[in-house]
């Protein structure tokens, strides 16, 4: 069971895991403290293991720009309602939601779904992390269809789309997404137990509960978040993780282009008491950090995570949040085997972000 | 029932009734030929009094860039697939397909679905012309729903929508129908056949292939087709009807913008034997010709008719097809009652399109 109390530390650790995107969890950790008011239920997160073979599972997002949504404010009932459509489109009931995607916002819509419709929540997710669209998706990888999916805005408007693959539906699911002013609430992926067991990754909301509660023990406790983020990584399925850089951020460069927010941020060591015999570190993101290189040497690269964090705080920092002086820390996590097989790297390796290097796992 | 050989007549009428718009019917004619062959079926018209009113009936359509029907050819049974998806959501089966717009390659898609499901088509339709949005529509004057609405591309992707009001609806039909690649196929405004009676403009299809065997009759007899244009049509519903205008294009200015072609064709009377006292005729186009002004006269607008034919053979020119230095003649034609009722204007009126005039019916 999730409380109130937890949902900071939940959101904190979804942004953690957003690797500089994903969207800020805060407007959804507003609507889920809403829902948690205005049904007056509990929160029950359930265990992949605990899910029945036959149960109908069906995850919910948010799609689109997550700075619309701070603009634009949901009504609260939009993805239950895509959850509910795909319902009556399949004949069945969920016995459950899920995230599509545990980094940024999308930790936090299944939560304001399950709490609207007094479903459960499984405690697993289809990208581990944060990416951009909807094939990013270990689900996707291992062959499940994403279709049927309902996409609700925030006039009830919906459409229920069946394509051929996941990336026709991604490509019209887009389209809508824009038309219904930037941002939509979708239910997809519709699986069973037995399919979610094969092809989801396990315990992703425990671990932004793990990650988030960490950061802020530290903090007041008045010890390093950092070393303790390390340790309490080390226990789970994300277990190599290290700081690969600290210093000041002296250069950002970001351009919003074709719905992404791509740049490179440079963090120089020199006042920040880091090694800077290599030269400054350059972070290249496309929504996400994708790369981490100091000159020639590539230190961490997708599908592992990238995280910029405040140097003091290890607070997570999002791609829009960065700013010239910042004094960040970055942290590098790999990511669980499950997101790093040859067919999960075709989907979100190095290369399809148009990066010509070969993935090599952090050690 | 329309065999082969009225397919170029009815092609031809549809194309001015597409007042310059609606895309070419060439492309249409091309599928309701193939269907004829492939099915061995015969085309059944419909008088509209003919259908019972609990029968369901499912109009079909094309929706997107007309020009891009060329470059991406239909498979062919894309509308039928959007009319039969939309039956499994109603639960019944169509009782007969109908078009949603008689001007252009609209008149032509409800005939290939109708062969290729076997059903008979209605003669009559929503827009007694052509016009470029969902909810130009006496079907939306008059109060039905346009959903819900199914939409198919070539790989048979499809969505089903249902939006609030038809505006809505528009707005995320197209944003699907861009990513579909320009061009999609849609089946809407499910209606019964009473209320088909109340709001359809009956006999469209019949009017279509009136006005093109007038017109190849004139040719074949050597008489003037515009004379016979009138006269056929003093018969009908659209029974005020006259050449506005002779003259030679002489000024041609067209840009491509929002998704329509916007533009101005300026016609003068010199060496053409037309009276070029009052100077020459603008007609201002967005998609369809909407205004003909001399000077400061208004000589015709729209809902009505504004036709742009060959001085010598009276074949329709679309707006693509404007050529600086063509001889033509300009056609205004009255639209029937139900065209022009203030509901009817406040949709479709001079103002709807930025004019700001009122509507004067042609007399």
């Amino acid at each position: 069971m999730l409380t109130a109390a937890d949902l900071p530390d939940v959101a904190r650790g979804a942004a953690f895991l957003g690797a500089g995107g994903g969207g800020n969890p805060y407007v959804g950790r507003l609507m889920v403290e809403l829902a948690l008011a205005e049904t007056g239920r509990t929160l029950e997160l359930l265990d992949l293991s605990e899910v029945p073979d036959d149960a109908l599972l069906i995850p919910t997002n948010m799609m689109g720009a997550s700075t619309c949504i701070v603009e634009k404010l949901p009504e609260g009932m939009e993805a239950a309602r895509s959850l509910q459509r795909l319902e009556r489109h399949l004949g069945r009931r969920a016995f459950a939601t899920m995230p599509v995607e545990a980094g940024g916002v999308n930790s936090m819509i299944p939560l304001v779904v399950a709490l609207r419709l007094g479903i459960p929540v499984v405690d697993a997710d289809g990208m581990g992390r944060a990416f951009p669209e909807l094939f990013h998706e270990t689900f996707h990888i291992y062959g499940v269809s994403g279709t049927p999916m309902v996409i609700t805005d925030e006039h009830g408007d919906q459409a229920l789309i069946e394509t051929h693959d996941n990336f026709a539906m991604e490509r019209l699911a887009r389209g809508l997404t824009i038309r219904m002013g930037g941002v939509s609430y979708v239910a997809m992926y519709p699986m069973d137990g037995a399919t979610a067991k094969r092809v989801a990754i396990p315990g992703t909301i425990g671990l932004c509960l793990l990650i988030g509660r960490t950061i802020r023990e530290a903090r007041e406790a008045r010890t390093d978040p950092f070393d303790a983020l390390e340790r309490a990584l080390a226990g789970t399925t994300y277990a190599v993780s290290r700081v690969i850089f600290a210093g000041k951020i002296v250069e950002v460069f970001r351009r919003t282009t074709d719905g992404f927010v791509k740049g490179t941020v440079r963090i120089a060591a020199v006042d920040a008491g880091g090694d800077d015999a290599g030269g400054p570190l350059e972070i290249d993101f496309q929504n996400e950090n994708l790369i981490a290189r100091q000159g020639a040497e590539i230190l961490a690269v997708v599908p592992d995570l990238i995280c910029i964090l405040e140097a003091e705080t290890a607070e997570p920092i999002t791609t829009e949040g960065l700013r010239y002086g910042q004094r960040v820390r970055v942290m590098a996590v790999g990511v669980p085997p499950i997101m790093r097989t040859p067919e999960a790297l075709a989907v979100w390796g190095p290369r399809h972000f148009g990066y010509d290097v070969e993935y090599v796992a952090l050690v």
